[in-house]
């Protein structure tokens, strides 16, 4: 982990993300973040949850950030060290992003590293007709295509390809190698991680005798503002209408979005999970890990679906759901697969027995 | 989503994709199409499912392909904008295709696109010795390896690498980030989405003591004509033998197809699908997407298997297989997955109520 | 498949891959590797396990590597071809290594190859404080960032991005299009194929409002010495502290491994596999296809999963564990899995028979 080679307390870092500071004690001589038991005494750390109260009561953290009513269950010896926020773990958030901005200038300023500017703005293939925001940095390797407009302050890193008619919104930050085919829209502050592709073919065949026959995808994929998507994710374009994904969604690695989805404001999905053709997933949902969506379906808002369960049916209420299979020891559950098989002669018999029993119940 | 900037008539769309348009009625003015639900009066649309009947009577659409028995289901009223094809969406993904070129062809005159060539055909780097046909297009970064042959009119997008001593046939369509892995061969009209690698070393390692030692994957990958496959697929290289897609497979994105595996002609394959080695799948095969089959197994032709299932052993019939989990609300899910683990017990309680039974009845 | 221009003996693969040699027969002429049915006189093959016996006599091979206790099973109308070695599969695999060396000295040495170098070496963006050991290879399009090291013979494939700050193992061979975000380290002989993107964001967020606050991933990803990771794998960055991957591990192809997991060493992990964040795996273990492992869970040394089994907690013995749901004609799932949901009644009803037949037991 790197560390600031300057140190902060924890009122310079508050104050920094916007933050009051509340606390009579100072806090100085901080460098990092860490962990409450990986924590040392240049560590800021945090405690958000009850279950880590005796974590917290042996850190070695130089200061934590707590709230209220988990101040209140920590013993005395701690209590010099503790600093009292709102929301400890959205404090961590933020500061988490100022020291990575502190780390990249200070990373910058190394020794060495003036001695050529970084090689963006060489070796990229821009058209002619595609216009550049101010401020937009170009990696080696970029390639962008006719018409497509990159707006202010958008980082493309090495081997970004763009193509035509796009738009990148402002602030955006596309890591190495991303791909966004022609007429697809990313929203302001986007982040888009290596491998992803955005706009590509959507799944769309019609059978002819002893072939299938292409559908044309004349839609493209339309992404609002403060979306970030993790690496090697797809996301298709439409046939005839526009994907979908909303403000505030959360993508993480390896994960398939299929043609003509829409995907509501601030809905968070965990790697590896599959969204079929034409599902409408609400806002705020939360789709775990390994999750398949069937198409044609709509799922309502605030759904949280646990990881590996398939959704193949629309879903129309809040709420948790699940369909994962338990795990088990091979021997035990080579019983239970089998049995499982064997489900309706299971029934089959209790209602024979069911039946006996009424007739014997009956004399 | 993109129109036409000249507007176009049935006949023309249906005369133009090779088929016969039998129609009293003229439908002109038409400029894209769409769905039934989302068509205005320029817009062509489709019905090619009885499901959809009342969408389709609602329909704004300027004209609608119809097949003859749907035609007799809709009313007067719709009847002088019906166009009656043998299967409306073959004709509709025939004419998406036919539109496709024309939107093509029109973002190319755009004003202010003459005014550079388009990038191809700058900073590619070929090996002297590779091999390329007539009207062949390389993007921006393209890399070609010694030995191989890159057929007639086929066009390699932003960045893509291909090995050495590899052949990619006539009029494929590669899209920007494929990478080709030396020996490798697509078949004519291939079409590759971004990201995916094709001949990648399969998985294969032999143990010793402490450590794994590599075989050497000596095949290769061989695909056949009119082949696609979506974005981020891998599939491997075989071990002594080549991995084998045969003629007309269409595969959607994120697939893993092991070394050694043989899938049959015209077989599609949904997404996040994983075949592990030396499995063969038949011809005209629908899997679906999620599903993993294991290695070493054989399923004979027309098998579909639906979404997020296990194939564990060969399937010797024809037919629809599943084996996925039910999607329950979470409480109710807890109960069941105990329970199926409780299986064993369930059925020795059963037996011992049966035994009983029986006793009880035989006096 | 590619076959050697010069023949091998037994005798010279044996002692190429540092093993004795103790057979009277010489078998010479060889110039490939085969499986026992593909097998021709020019080959060389091998039986490793007693299911394939019968392949082993009916085999046209050239030589056939056997143990000795499969020697004895086999009639002596084959024993002249037969070698015997200690591991008939692990010699395989050295002999495999050692062809595929040859190969690559073959290919090179064709005609028209040395018209011109290979394009090595041209096209590189390297920063200058980056420090390149002896005998790095670097293909069109790599980007190497400030400060990071390339140790003694890796080869960089074309389009390969290296971050800041990155160490690059001796010996290492990453393929096209790998992306290595700032900070990351790969120890000696890592091998990764194409498309991998390893040190991408950990997926952490804290929630405000209306709103997702992205937690900023500070830490980095370390692999140590002799792993390889497969095509189109996602490995993400630790939030405070490093994602490990240990000594000889081997990943298949489209695999999540999210922030701050650590793999022990020699773990074999097939493809398709998600790992949540901040699991610990342990050493030798065997991770099926497809297998998703949740988040904060510890999985001990020696465990084995099989393929789509979904591991929810942690595993505190050795062994092997299962949980996917048996495949059936859809026909018979659709009842199983109606019946699934129903468990809990059917177990109601068992304890009202059970409850019944007590009473009719006691009089």
């Amino acid at each position: 982990l790197r560390k600031l080679s300057g140190a902060f307390s924890v009122a310079q870092a508050l104050e920094a993300v916007g933050e009051t500071f509340n606390s009579s004690t100072s806090h100085h001589g901080l460098t990092h973040l860490a962990g409450l038991a990986q924590a040392d005494q240049q560590a800021l750390s945090f405690l958000s949850d009850r279950r880590y109260l005796s974590e917290a009561q042996a850190s070695r953290a130089g200061a934590i950030l707590v709230s209220d009513s988990l101040r209140a269950a920590l013993p005395a010896s701690v209590s010099e060290r503790l600093v009292t926020v709102a929301n400890p773990y959205l404090s961590f958030a933020r500061i988490s992003q100022w020291i990575a901005v502190q780390l990249e200038a200070q990373r910058e300023s190394q020794e060495g590293r003036d001695l050529a500017p970084r090689p963006f703005g060489v070796g990229a293939w821009v058209h002619p007709s595609a216009r550049l925001g101010q401020g937009v940095q170009l990696a080696p390797g970029v390639v962008i295509g006719a018409g497509t407009v990159i707006e202010d302050r958008v980082r493309l890193s090495a081997h970004c390809v763009v193509g035509r008619d796009c738009t990148i919104g402002a602030d955006s930050l596309l890591y190495p190698h991303v791909v966004i085919y022609d007429d697809c829209q990313l929203g302001a502050r986007a982040v888009v991680h290596s491998g992803t592709v955005i706009g590509g073919d959507g799944f769309g065949f019609a059978r002819a005798q002893e072939q299938w026959v292409k559908i044309a995808q004349l839609g493209a994929v339309r992404i609002a503002a403060d979306v970030e998507i993790g690496s090697n994710c797809s996301v298709d374009r439409g046939t005839l209408e526009d994907t979908v994904i909303e403000q505030g969604c959360k993508l993480d690695n390896l994960i398939q979005i299929a043609h003509n989805v829409r995907i509501g404001a601030r809905t968070v999905i965990a790697a590896c999970v599959g969204i079929a053709g034409s599902a409408r997933i609400g806002s705020d949902c939360m789709i775990g890990g390994s999750v398949g969506i069937l198409g044609h379906l709509d799922v309502v808002d605030k759904v949280t679906i646990t990881p590996m369960s398939l959704v193949m049916s629309g879903l129309d209420k809040p709420g948790v759901y699940s369909g994962s299979s338990p795990l088990q020891a091979h021997r035990d559950w080579e019983k239970s697969a089998a049995l499982l098989r064997n489900l309706p002669d299971l029934r089959s018999r209790l209602r024979a027995l069911e039946a006996l029993s009424k007739k014997t119940d009956q004399p």
